[in-house]
């Protein structure tokens, strides 16, 4: 419980189709369907027979980056924040109620949205609709909840990420990406502002977004539309839309034309290493193809131990541990597009960094064999397949999806957009997005700097 | 006129009284009174009888910084905006008026205030402050005045910052530089969303900002206090107060853990140069005596042929043709402190770079001697003395310090405060805040960017 986390599952994974193409079996993706209650409040429903079990997701349409100015921290404060009882039910109730059902739950917030889940038998779906509903209009936010909660939320930002120098460099790698928009503040917020979040702040956030017209509810697994309807209207039907939430802003990032380097260097560090992220598009921003040929590159360059950053600097140059690449696909606004290497003896961050570009550059020049295109494409579909056993991967691929700006459709029809993707799309994309420019490159260092610092 | 300044004159030269301390004449500016109308509209009176003429500027405290997200470059935008004309006067008729009489005007927009001024016999006085209160309420926003002024704000963008390589990088190194606040947005805005900006967020803004109870009108010349108080209260005195403008909200930076740097490599580039920059307290944000510590090592180090940086690096050495520092003491959030050198030959930007740390280094390590200081001290009062023959100048020492937080007296006293900075408070200053992790440094290339693109 109490996770946070700035990127989510890549859409690689909303593939949960069962064939590369052409004749799909029917697969619980393909039956999802969705509806609107009165009060705005959208349900998905994700029909899974084979087991009497429930996921029961709320989706709300808010995240780190919807903060005011000088608010960082908010968005993750209020996931705690909702777990701290309500006007009907006190602290701990609801999830003593679902330990005593042998349930699981939790909850989580990007930058994007927050979401609070629970996994049950079947027959109590109602009863976490009950709950969910209840602290979605009558949470109690007094001092004696805000004041020492906000305690918890400082240690873990210690804990997680100031007693950690790769977090550390992740965030002001972060901060150096995103030049105009809210992401490059992290999800979890400033220290220096977490520590004046207070009850004032706690209470405009919640009643400014937690609406059921902000909300999308997703259940996965044995139930019908008919009964979810039902059940749906039973609780969260009964809720009044408590606000007009406005507009999700996310200020596109103006062009970048300056390659930029953050170096940390931290006593604590006993294994350097090389990031390089290029600010990238989203499924939300890009171009038609765009998003599913990076995804493409990503696996094909940096996806496991047969990608080519692996093959070519790990395994035959022997100038890294450990190399690789990956896309974080979704996204409201601009996103990244990683690649980053583990440097093996005495091989510099500067010389390792020029070998992975030298690999990227490859791609660039000779685009993708048809031969590793197809296995990419196969790997893709293979890995996301596994979501089907997940009935909380499946819900959260829905979530995720209907959170930042893509359709139920969009989802249903990523498998063939992933099939139509050709080399020269996936060389286009490389060109277009993955240039220095564009990238800030991140050296995570003991000191001295080597005259960087 | 349309001008717009990211950063305005160094606090420096408030200081405009005669002598460096003890027995100071009365000066003008210790003769400088301040009242406020009943619509919350303050006026601040600097008299000066030696001729008969005065400048009268209208401070809005509201600057490219109180931009919403998204909006970039609106604040300019509207001081664009506000030469378009109103319900009683048509555009041009202002300045017409202006010109007929003898006068001269001009405006400018930083991140923390926009400012519009005139320069007039004093008998014209009554009839500036006639059109300036006529624009504060009743200015004409259509389509007609706004949407071919966009182009005009677009095209300053292009010749001013797009075509030059140094404003690019610049840019890239304040956006790189500030990873909270809205202090790394450009001042101008950035075209993308300049492209975007219409009718209604013009009117949303200036319905906002511009409003009497968020002025500040300053009068500098042959005039009384008691003067300026009927005439403003004939003219400024009827408008009602049209909004109560937000906090201003400057999100205070975290403390920065990791050196950065941004390369611009541009084939327009003809003479590579270095700067680093470092996040610094500004004047409201420091400890005490801590940003007049910052004015004095700034010039010490850097101002001028008889500097620390040119002696050493452009005299003694040769490394550089032109080193410098500045400091950026005006502002309502954190600001910066700049190093900066121009090499000579083929000296490389990083070896520059290192020798201009060295002189840092010494700063920091063997304090300054009685003599620098006494004439840093000196240099200082000497330069800020000419403000005083400029009417505009002396008004825009009292409205830059009025609309950053600062009061009347912080600038009646801010003599005293330069006199007391000792050698040891200079030292402790650039050991807080002049080091490598709270700094960007900027490189300005001809590509190839010599590996480090």
């Amino acid at each position: 419980m109490f996770a946070f986390a700035r990127a989510v599952l890549p859409l690689v994974l909303i593939w949960v189709m069962g064939a590369a193409a052409g004749a799909a079996p029917k697969t619980f993706a393909d039956q999802a369907s969705t509806f609107w209650l009165d009060n705005g409040l959208q349900v998905v429903v994700i029909p899974d027979h084979r087991a009497p079990i429930v996921t029961h997701m709320v989706w709300y349409k808010v995240g780190a980056a919807d903060e005011m100015p000088g608010k960082s921290g908010i968005a993750h404060f209020l996931e705690h924040l909702m777990f701290k009882g309500t006007s009907d039910h006190p602290e701990g109730e609801f999830s003593k109620v679902i330990a005593s059902v042998g349930g699981s739950e939790n909850a989580f917030t990007t930058d994007d949205y927050t979401v609070y889940h629970q996994s049950v038998a079947k027959q109590h779906l109602g009863l976490m609709m009950e709950f969910e509903a209840d602290r979605m209009a009558n949470l109690v936010l007094d001092d004696a909840a805000v004041l020492p909660e906000r305690k918890v939320i400082l240690e873990e930002r210690r804990s997680r990420m100031d007693n950690e120098p790769s977090s550390q460099l992740a965030e002001a790698v972060g901060a150096a990406l995103f030049q105009n928009s809210h992401y490059g503040i992290p999800t979890i917020g400033w220290a220096i502002e977490m520590a004046e979040l207070d009850r004032d702040d706690a209470i405009a956030f919640y009643d400014r977004y937690y609406t059921p017209n902000n909300a999308i509810v997703i259940v996965a697994g044995d139930v019908t539309e008919d009964e979810v309807r039902k059940l749906a209207q039973d609780t969260y039907g009964k809720l009044p839309r408590r606000a007009e939430p406005p507009p999700r802003v996310r200020p596109r990032e103006p062009e970048p034309l300056a390659a930029r380097t953050v170096t940390l260097a931290n006593p604590r560090v006993t294994q350097p290493s090389v990031h390089r992220t290029f600010l990238a598009p989203s499924y939300a921003t890009a171009g038609p193809g765009e998003a599913a040929a990076l995804d493409l590159l990503a696996d094909i360059l940096g996806s496991g131990t047969t990608s080519k950053l692996y093959r070519q600097l790990v395994v035959e140059k022997g100038v890294a541990t450990s190399s690789g690449a990956y896309y974080r696909s979704s996204a409201l606004g601009d996103t990244r597009f990683v690649l980053y290497g583990v440097p093996r003896g005495d091989v510099s961050l500067d010389d390792l960094m020029a070998d992975i570009d030298g690999v990227l550059a490859d791609v660039v020049q000779n685009g993708i064999s048809d031969e590793d295109l197809v296995r990419a494409k196969h790997r893709v579909t293979a890995s996301a397949i596994y979501a089907q056993d997940n009935h909380a991967s499946l819900a959260r691929i829905f979530g995720t999806a209907l959170a930042t700006g893509q359709t139920l459709d969009d989802v249903k029809n990523w498998p063939a957009m992933i099939d139509a993707v050709t080399s020269d799309q996936i060389v286009a994309a490389a060109a277009k997005y993955l240039t220095a420019k564009r990238s800030v490159t991140g050296y995570l260092v003991a000191p001295p700097a080597s005259g960087r610092s």
